[in-house]
């Protein structure tokens, strides 16, 4: 089982390629998992945002957890989002990973419901307790509609609560204040960003890892980033990010989608286009990206050397 | 079956009653039940914000289900709210609702997702072809975060995908548009305020029904300020509401509690008091009310007549 | 002087005609002052959210001021709006206003500035002391990006800094909460809902008076409603409230302009119709309506039996 | 008159030193800009946020702005805000900077109007058009509640409408686009950062310049931090913007405050524990911190090494 710090480096938010009937279409997931490990990234994601999990029933979640477990084989470690509404729903989905051989799961403050910190400190410590997998706590408010509070994070890490965080908030004071205050308790807890374009800037400030979504479209890249930054050369870390940042444009082509449809749909779109899934089909009620969008994310793939 | 026309009136938002464990508080429930039904409202609405459906797992959403629908013995209709994630996740509510035998079912948007209004039309259909049941829109944006568009609940209307609206958005204005929107359509809808406090306000300008979770504490004032709306004696609703409006205080009364510990605590809180049912728990995360803000509690109970 | 118990009834917030190169037309102006007065309103507010007070320059708020003061002379009291950023700077529009010989100010919590409950007391408290000039509290958080508190403003309002609230806020439920706790107070205040489309649901729950932006266009059917309201025949109030409605369907019928841009314009178009202004023309950055959407506003106007 | 490249480097956003009385206090403000001059700034931005632009009334407003360009007589540029509600009213306090001879103006969209990306573009047209001084637009949505659109961002450029952008936004992503975008463009826009803590990362994918607030306390520590940036020796950077970062902390000490008077009370406060500035006063209705939080802040400062 990894230990705590197994968790670092780039651990790309795996899509989810689906038939176009909307099952796992697992020969697909085979190609895109076997190219981020040839790629060389750290972990994998799956579940996340990026994988759609929020679309997917608990059928579904299972084959993924299960399929990726399997094509993976332990050469690295396997982290599973456990999205659902509320504590005692969290939990099922915990045990669910825990049946699926994941290695950890990450998991949001509750959904819909007003709470507040002290229901969300209870809420993580309920949902740490329904297994022995690390718990890394994602903080996305533009999904989830409130901001993990920075001192209840320090404390569930120093109380072996939680193992990490997963920071998508786009906070980036409040992220730089969170790797201080982690670094002041001994830095039980392991930092990933969640963002794809100032990877560069959170590294130097002292990320321990990141979880791109166009990573996977380009996980080569987020490679050369990180080892250019492990190397202390951030002229070569920005220069890579630069390119990224051009690659990213994929996601503000579509026009007259949703937030959720435009992200995913143009890395999904992208994975078609470069072959390594069979269709880019996302489930219901998200639709997959069609027409010119389709051309001209093809343009960007190719202005970024991947076409 | 209930026809559509079945459902109005009053149908209050029923809490859901727990053991100090967290398990359904059957006998609890049977007096909640028997106590609203006695005060005359014609309908139950179980598994709604009231109801805790946020909270609850599946396993314990099908025993509310199954009780509320035995206990009810189809003197009057019972809807149950099918709160999850996306399409794919209400659907599968939607089915245990049915096996469940309720008479009709209650959805949201979707959740977590950056959606748009394309996405939210093709989401209620779905939701609506996953059963035979009567579907109703919950248009509740503090907790989804999103409104529901005028155009398309009428259009849905029209079409037979859904059968209502319960209008939990506090937006008048928007509330006043839908209902004169739906009755230059042949009044497809049926229209319910999810308010409290203006409820004398919104039956005056056409609302079909109300689901007041303070309807829990006081169903015979809602009954007897919808049977002075049904009778056109505007002043007497208006007495009867600012009665219920003082009620209504006690949901204000707790400090440093979140939003919803606030409100469906104050409910469960007057509830037991009252000696409908037999504890004020709630499930976790959310605290139970506790200390001096119970004795405020009791004092609007007293003032009210209640006590 | 105007004693405080004068401000109730139908108080339009009268718009400000301009002619083409942005100076107050002043022909206009008293047509449409006229207009209201020969229709029955209660009262005058110039310099409200439809009377362009944001976007207006010192010296034509001064002009318009001087006009509405002159054109009335002394037949209704003339409330005016003070916006500015914050506290010193509204007390010069307060001094402003003074001189102008307007009857009443009426001045938001301060824009831009990050404040807190403590401070917009403290900001309502300078205003108030600017001037002899009754002081109301307009409420307006779509503007304003902050929300009155109601025990702030009933403690105002008993020590005699307030003498109103203009509620825009779109919350039912604080309004009649305000409503409730300011009878308990004694009526230190007048309370007057901003709303143009539930004004029956709130005179019935208690409002003072009423500042609908509609009012430019049709005077005479809020009077009406109001007449309706004070005799009790509620049935009545609700009727001329539905066709009114109706009307406002104007302000949704713009396409691609700004929030702002549509209400108003919707006004100043509508104004321009039925020949009370000479010109739509708004001051910059908001753009003139024209086009079809002007041609829909002239149905809307024919089917109220306006034209 | 400076250059539009002369605008560069670190430009601290100078807060405004008062009397008890509420007063300019001239001297403190001599050694305040004395202070930012001996420690190598490239520019002085008066009347930002930090200036409490916000809270000053006109005349207190030029007293700035004069004293200002008379103390720094020439030896680097000096920026001024121009911060009003609306176009009109920007215009006439764009001819106030003007008078008084600063060297820019820097000013947002429009405040408290419901506005769009048409409106506001032809806002920064009018405004830029009321005088030769070169225009920065200021991004601050948690101030102004809109966020500035890059294309419209790089269009004003291209055309020299606008000559660049103070960028307070808080949105990484969108800062590094809008940097690609402008190199792409011939980079007509000088972008600076208004962020205090993540400096270092901005420098890196390529800001301009930065005006941060915590430049008034610590401005040797910005200048450092620059020049290493310039040398391309990241790690140092990194370092001297985790030292400032720690000292950043003084916001986060008051409790009970504003946001506003957090921040710029926490600024003002170290200034006078510096012996720089003769007193922490704020405008009303902001009140100057006291107590605790003084000692709070004067242990930072030790820590810092500034004390």
């Amino acid at each position: 089982m990894p230990t705590t710090t197994t968790f670092s480096g780039v651990i790309p938010p795996v899509v989810t390629p689906l038939t176009a009937d909307g099952e796992l279409d697992r020969a697909s997931f085979e190609r895109l998992i076997t190219s981020q490990l040839d790629a060389g990234v750290h972990g994998l994601f799956v579940l996340g945002s990026s994988g759609e999990v929020a679309y997917l029933d608990d059928a579904r979640r299972s084959q993924v957890m299960e399929a990726a477990v399997e094509i993976t084989a332990g050469r690295v470690p396997v982290m599973a989002g456990v999205i659902d509404i509320s504590t005692r729903r969290v939990e099922d989905q915990v045990r669910r990973a825990a049946d699926a051989g994941v290695d950890a799961v990450v998991a949001t403050a509750p959904l819909y419901i007003r709470t507040n910190d002290d229901e969300i400190e209870r809420h993580f410590r309920g949902v740490a307790a329904a297994s022995d997998l690390p718990l890394f706590a994602y903080d996305v408010p533009v999904c989830v509609h409130s901001k993990l509070d920075l001192g209840m994070l320090v404390r569930l890490g120093s109380e072996g609560v939680i193992a990490g965080v997963k920071d998508s908030s786009g906070d980036d004071v409040g992220f730089r204040r969170l790797v201080a205050a982690n670094r002041a308790a001994g830095s039980p807890l392991r930092l990933f960003t969640g963002h794809e374009v100032v990877v560069d800037g959170m590294l130097l400030l002292g990320a321990d890892g990141v979880v791109p979504g166009l990573g996977n479209v380009d996980p080569a890249g987020y490679v050369r980033l990180w080892d250019a930054a492990q190397a202390g050369d951030w002229a070569a870390a920005r220069d890579e990010q630069d390119r990224l940042a051009a690659l990213f444009e994929i996601v503000f082509q579509p026009r007259g989608y949703s937030g959720g449809a435009s992200g995913l749909g143009a890395f999904k779109t992208s994975l078609q286009l470069l072959g390594v899934i069979g269709s880019n089909v996302m489930t219901t009620p998200a639709p997959a990206l069609e027409g010119e969008v389709v051309d001209q994310i093809k343009v960007i793939l190719a202005e970024a050397g991947l076409l």
